[in-house]
């Protein structure tokens, strides 16, 4: 409908994008139109360079340029605690709270079965590799919601020949919330899971 | 704080894009680095082509790969009715209705004297001079809010030197809406526009 197939092209480009719709894609392709040549073309490169340069770490599996990545290859952080998650962007929001110096070993995911994602499609061996080499301490922080509770049930069982210690990242009110507004299975847990002062 | 400072650079990127917060940046970058090569490449090039290849219509101003437009150069279209818009969307949108058949003209945006866009730094000059080589009509089609009312205004003072009839897409109810929840500006002009049945 307008008259530039290109910009059209584009625009199906961006509405293919999780969570944008066709007038964001619209925005958004007009916005590449009006941006300077060298920043459009900065990050047309950009694009090709993460397709090209972004890996995954042959230790952990976080995503990385240098293999082991950064965390993996870092002589303070402690080799024997290995943090699980499910995703990059959560080895991202626990390293902001700069609390953790132990390592990370990133799942890929969660157990799904309704999506047929099972445990060879996670990084599940490798991590019982990492394990069966020596760790103190498997910290298991997937999701607080059904795969990643199912998840980190799952991996619990697969680690309990190894004898190390396993935890899971705790679950109750967030803090800064509020009761009256608390949903009923987290006032629950937090109930189930209270601690002596 | 990721381990990938291309990753972060991308993110950045598409956090500066109008109307993408950092959460949002941060999806449309991972979906990246999950896209297929050639789908990424792809992504690339036509953000590259999009910026070398599509121009302005040296007529009406419109966005377009070769030059003049394709409504331009349509034979079949009324060059003598020019609808005066302020951006190539609204072309878009206006083309939907596949009820109009003449030409249009984009003048680039509206007056906003608190944006300091002034009459020059709109498509205004080449209006009249199209005008001025001959044109039964002029359907001002800017948008319906204070720039847009004002920069019709503006366009209709300048146009009456050449005794065009000048017209203005109607202003009221939108089709589907309910008075009750109407604003009160659109009801006003509602009433006060009111025709004979």
């Amino acid at each position: 409908m307008f008259t530039s197939p290109l910009l059209e092209k584009l625009i199906r480009q961006f509405a293919g994008m999780p969570g944008i719709g066709y007038k964001t894609a619209r925005r958004l392709a007009f916005y590449i139109l009006k941006l300077p040549d060298d920043k459009a073309k900065e990050l047309a490169e950009t694009i090709i360079e993460v397709k090209s340069k972004v890996i995954e770490c042959s230790i952990c599996g976080n995503i990385t340029e240098t293999d082991p990545c950064a965390i993996c290859s870092n002589p303070d952080r402690d080799k024997n605690i290995i943090c699980v998650v499910e995703k990059p962007s959560d080895v991202f929001a626990l390293e902001k709270t700069n609390e953790y110096k132990g390592v990370f070993h990133i799942l890929g995911g969660a157990l799904s079965p309704l999506d047929g994602i099972g445990p060879d499609d996670l990084r599940i061996r490798s991590l019982l590799n990492r394990v069966s080499e020596g760790a103190a301490e498997i910290i298991l922080a997937t999701n607080p919601n059904t795969e990643g509770e199912a998840t980190a049930e799952y991996i619990m069982e697969l680690l309990k020949p190894f004898k190390v210690k396993v935890t899971r990242i705790s679950r109750g009110l967030p803090i800064g919330g509020d009761l009256e507004f608390a949903d009923i299975v987290t006032l629950s847990k937090a109930l189930k899971d209270r601690k002596p002062l």
